[in-house]
């Protein structure tokens, strides 16, 4: 099969890793609008070569649109206008915006709309890595409206890369990634921000930063052009979470204030309990 | 050298592992109020025998207080109470209140007090692991009130298992460790329980939680017993940079109530600053 990737960062560079180790892709076309980014690209054997979006949608079987989410849902419609037989997916994290931009488009069937659970808080190229989906579930959105067979090859891509399928609609997906990875990022952007404040004149202190505060603060390394626009388009779900975990950590607050450790005690229990989720 | 742990969990557990491995303790000998941890220690190989604390200080060396901040600042005067030449060191997460405790004792100056910055989110005999402080930081607090043999038994056996030794008064040791640890407690508690909290009729959802998730939520695993203590004795500094943190969060929440994403990608980008400090 012979695949383009439209974005060859993380996600991108790591899919192709991935493709071309399980034997899916016998070719991988990059686009790329960041020319250093192309650069490297083909330095590091991600791809075969860069080509235009124009000069390279129709002679593919696969396109992979793997751009901050603004920018994918810019250019889906002119991916799904040079379309006739083949398949479109996304890989972004909101996609009750990127939906809507397809619904509207005569060739929506063509177009399946997905979102790997994986990322790090690198990007670009160099932070492709390989093994990066395995063992990791994949959202699938608003399936009916995808052509069985599309449906099927994407499905197929992702088991073979290693991910099990779930299904939601999109407004389902976005409510849920509000919860699971939106607000983790809000958190300790803001985390960041908290240290960076007080403890600008203290070099020698960050030397005591243990193992707890890096896993806490890791995610605030992550590209703002990336995120900016999944809480731009993800905006009233990301505020309710938010508003709810400023209340949570106002009872901590309130317990702190009031020299209630009963509570507190309590608190502790019951976030304790994510340990079903996370295991 | 003979060497009494008292309170053979996660960092007592993982210290004894790792002075038996570098071959600074001849025997080991454990203190601990749990019976059934008390087993576990004898199983786990990780004390040679346990004992009470009044039959085993005398005979000991060195005596290292790992137990809940509140337990060890109750028990240090006890410990104290039996030494002649011997040394204690504590390894707990606050300084300022364990060292006003022994800042009254005749005994003062055989006590070391210092944080190795190091854990996990596990707890009890079986969390310990080898090779635990290799690399990490850790604090002593107040060197000058501790005899000078003391203090070089306590510099030596941090630098055997391969720690770096960093140094402040007590009260300096609270305030940093409210930025650098248990402010990332709280919002990991927090997140947990705003996860909680709005998807609790939502299991199949828990699959999507990715990476980031599971790393910022991680510590909120962490045991109550411990923590609860810290927090107490910590209180006013943990407040504080409480405060901060959801005044950063509200900057935030401002930037998406407003849509104004020009300031929200200058909040990220200052977070991104954070790559400086934990690389």
């Amino acid at each position: 099969m012979k695949v383009t990737i439209i974005g060859i960062g993380l996600i991108g560079g790591s899919m192709a890793i991935a493709l071309r180790e399980k034997g899916l892709a016998k070719q991988i076309i990059g686009v790329e609008a960041n020319a250093a980014h192309a650069e490297q690209a083909i330095a590091l054997q991600l791809v075969d070569e860069i080509k235009t979006l124009e000069s390279t949608v129709r002679e593919s079987d696969l396109i992979i649109l793997a751009i901050p989410v603004n920018s994918g849902e810019n250019i889906l419609p002119k991916i799904l206008d040079l379309v006739n037989k083949q398949v479109v997916m996304d890989v972004g994290s909101t996609k009750l915006s990127i939906c809507a931009t397809a619904d509207g488009h005569p060739n929506r069937k063509r177009f399946v709309a997905t979102h790997p659970m994986w990322g790090t808080e690198f990007s670009g190229p160099q932070a492709a890595i390989p093994g990066a989906f395995i063992g990791k579930g994949v959202i699938i959105c608003d399936k009916d409206k995808s052509d069985a067979d599309a449906l099927t090859l994407v499905e197929e891509v992702y088991r073979t890369i290693g991910m099990h399928l779930l299904y939601m609609n999109a407004a389902a997906h976005d409510l849920h990634a509000a919860y699971v990875s939106h607000i983790s990022h809000i958190t300790s952007f803001a985390l960041a921000n908290t240290v960076l404040e007080k403890e600008r004149e203290e070099d020698a202190i960050f030397e005591m930063a243990s193992t707890g505060f890096e896993s806490t603060v890791r995610l605030a390394k992550s590209n703002p052009d990336m995120w900016v626009p999944i809480f731009m388009q993800n905006r009233e779900n990301v505020l309710d979470v938010l508003n709810e975990h400023i209340s949570q950590l106002k009872k901590f607050k309130s317990c702190l204030e009031k020299e209630n450790y009963d509570f507190l005690q309590e608190l502790i229990v019951n976030a304790n309990k994510i340990s079903k989720i996370i295991g």
